[in-house]
């Protein structure tokens, strides 16, 4: 048996969510009252009715559900990387790029890619999610195409920056291996729009799909986020079991038992008296990319500029990545003394995989001994409690997600929550959660400088702009 | 003669400004109006009276012009780590890892820890700004002690992080070349007090100086940041010609053509229409850091309760890091169509240090083929441009600075530009923008927490705090 078959153990791995430091009672005039809470009753309700009605037209939902042949094909996949490759490089951009870094970061070695072969038990990650010139150019320094897989992710497959990219690979591959190129493409795409399942068929490459319906940002679960998991010896079904318990706790209607609806609404109220921007702040060097996971998921979805009854709106709160303790000796005098803006979201983790005792060495000087006999893991902890204090005692606001451990299934729970909350956000605010019309703007501007037939009209528009004013330029 | 002596070179490597897309007549009704800025005028004057009576108590503005000597101390001693070692790991936290981190990505190759070792010149370069056990333990995996140098950073001696870091150093070099573990730290340190330079002077270590008055996120020009960059092989020499460049630059009293005055001007103005965040966007891999070396920068240097007349304000601006292209895909959804709340810097590069073709290879699906032939040089610029016409066309406020190139020059003024930008603005905002008094209440907490002697007062309040709500935690 599985341990995400045992039920007490899933229970013994259940995050915790504590938003005391969010409250009036202990956070004092900027906090929360539990007279706002109770207003918004109805509203709650109504709006954890329309996600149940929602769930089905939210595929992403069904992840960690619906997978299991897909998973098996993965792992057949991955362990044939694993014992044939060196290098694993995923070509990707935002939410291709940004769950397959976060759940590495997470889940390996945290120097996974400078560990000597036999220790690493698999090919080296890279994730190249842009486009400069300079990075490309230092990809190929240090791979030997030979011996990589590029895997390249787009669901429309027409993402100029991994259509790109994997121009370039196509042309490194013919030169390294010359017709055996196809063997070293994996595409993940549409399995039936775009050019990339074009391409892909027309040279038989090995495929994965992204579910018709699941968004960029919200595909870690998919074969978008699985296939590099498991290339690196991470368990995709305990992932995915993580994320389906979590569903299971965030199906209860009852907002003060949903942790992800209670999440959603304390940041709503938070924006409502002020705080537009959103600070993640984990205490783990593991966890620091769940934060740009997250920025891509918070921003993208709650930035929009109409509601859906039409009405123009400009909402969106800011999410900031923060690490502690790093951060606390670079962002947190702001925190502490500056506007009362901005709602911090503490990760804590209960058990470290590791301790590291801190020796003793200079004894005689007792600034530096206190120090020596605990551990770091006593230290990392210390501070963001302290931090935690500090914070509340500044009459900031904060709340705390603490995982019992960072695993597989502590991971796809903290993700699927995360997605959850987003989506319970977007139904408060009234807005959709899942486009990002914004975006349009800049890829055809894109489009018509790089010369793309259909684009004139953008490009005349370009060319018209008024000049610059040279007394703005210094 | 070395290039920076030539001041048509340095001309040539001019950091340019351009400020059209903050102002009304391109921006529209968010911008900001010719007018705002003349009623000013009689502040920036007074302001910038102020920097030059101060000047000499800005001990870091010196920094570019009387270190000589300590220069080729340093430059001796990188020599010889360059040639012995294979790891060189800096022990510092804040302000003694932000900077060393942003130069060695803006001017090593991308991947220099990748590298062979005869190809990367000298040794592998970590920077170890959290005490996350599991990073200790990883550390551990991939240095050999014996080929190490721990370069241990802390201005006060009294940091704990560091600290414990140097006990934990210690006795792994103890281990594992006895007696000769002291010819394998060096530390930097204040010339007079505290722990570390008592500790340094009774084992007899290497050691370099913070300089009087120079606080940490101001010290990347010290010995603080160039003794990594020197091992790293980078010309700190230059490094330090481009601040005094640009120092030179800002020396000019109107704030019309000062480029850190008006950078400063601008946030500042836009601070008080209600831009609370400040977005940071290099669109170079290579300047990616140096947004994390900015956020602390200028979260820590305006984040402040109290103004100079110790009137409660609460100022501050929160920075952000985004990348080009990277976050186009993650964060211009919201900066497009959210909150006008923000000003982006975008960060450009005319000249990357490498061209990279994008070939040919599917010619025959015109949507991808239009791409074919462009280098990405010309796509990320033109990435570039696209995004800072989607974020004007929107409404929103950006302004650019432009590098001619990234090189230790560019490096250097790009550094003495954002610092005196934010003395300037805290000049501006009535604040001091030297000090940090608000992380004092975390640092008290995590002593006593540790049962550092003389803080049991700080226990017992700690101790005497009201027992968390259970119903609010989920």
């Amino acid at each position: 048996m599985k341990r995400f078959e045992d039920r007490q153990w899933c229970d013994s791995m259940r995050l915790r969510v504590d938003y005391n430091n969010m409250m009036r009672e202990f956070a004092g005039q900027h906090g929360i009252s539990e007279d706002a809470f109770s207003a918004r009753k109805a509203q709650y309700d109504a709006a954890a009715c329309r996600m149940e009605e929602k769930r089905s037209t939210m595929k992403w939902r069904a992840l960690p559900f619906q997978q299991k042949e897909v998973v098996q094909e993965i792992q057949e996949t991955a362990a044939w990387v694993r014992a044939n490759c060196d290098a694993f490089v995923v070509l990707g951009i935002g939410g291709s790029a940004l769950g397959p870094i976060a759940v590495q970061q997470a889940l390996s070695h945290l120097r996974y890619n400078e560990l000597p072969t036999e220790k690493r038990g698999g090919p080296k990650l890279y994730v190249e999610d842009n486009v400069d010139p300079e990075r490309m150019a230092s990809l190929r320094d240090v791979i030997d195409p030979a011996r990589t897989i590029f895997n390249v992710i787009t669901k429309s497959g027409s993402t100029s920056e991994t259509m790109s990219q994997l121009l370039w690979a196509t042309a490194l591959l013919k030169e390294s291996v010359g017709e055996a190129w196809r063997d070293h493409i994996i595409a993940t795409t549409d399995a039936e729009k775009g050019n990339l399942i074009k391409i892909a068929k027309e040279n038989a490459l090995r495929t994965f799909y992204v579910p018709d319906g699941v968004g960029g940002r919200f595909s870690e679960l998919c074969p978008v986020g699985l296939l590099a998991a498991a290339v690196c010896g991470i368990d995709i079904e305990e992932l995915l079991a993580g994320a389906a318990y979590m569903d299971g706790l965030c199906s209860e209607h009852d907002v003060l038992k949903n942790p992800a609806y209670m999440l959603a609404a304390l940041e709503v109220l938070a924006m409502e008296q002020g705080c537009n921007i959103s600070v993640l702040m984990p205490y783990a060097d593991s966890l620091r990319f769940m934060s740009d996971w997250y920025a891509q998921l918070w921003a993208e979805s709650l930035g929009k500029r109409y509601a859906l009854d039409g009405s123009e709106i400009h909402a969106g709160q800011t999410p900031v990545k923060a690490l502690g303790v790093t951060d606390q000796h670079s962002q947190v005098q702001l925190y502490t003394e500056g506007p009362f803006d901005k709602v911090i979201t503490f990760l804590g983790v209960d058990r470290y995989r590791t301790e590291v005792v801190i020796p003793h060495a200079y004894d005689h000087i007792s600034d530096v001994a206190f120090l020596s006999g605990h551990t770091f893991n006593a230290l990392i902890q210390a501070e963001q409690l302290a931090t935690e204090y500090a914070v509340l005692k500044s009459g900031h606001l904060s709340k705390t997600i603490t995982l019992p451990e960072v695993n597989a299934f502590t991971l796809g729970e903290l993700i699927c929550l995360f997605e959850l909350q987003t989506a319970f956000a977007g139904e408060l605010l009234g807005i959709d959660a899942f486009n990002q019309p914004g975006v349009e703007e800049g890829k055809k501007a894109t489009y018509a400088l790089l010369g793309k037939p259909g684009y004139e009209q953008k490009k005349a528009e370009l060319a018209a702009r008024p000049a610059r004013n040279a007394r703005y330029q210094i």
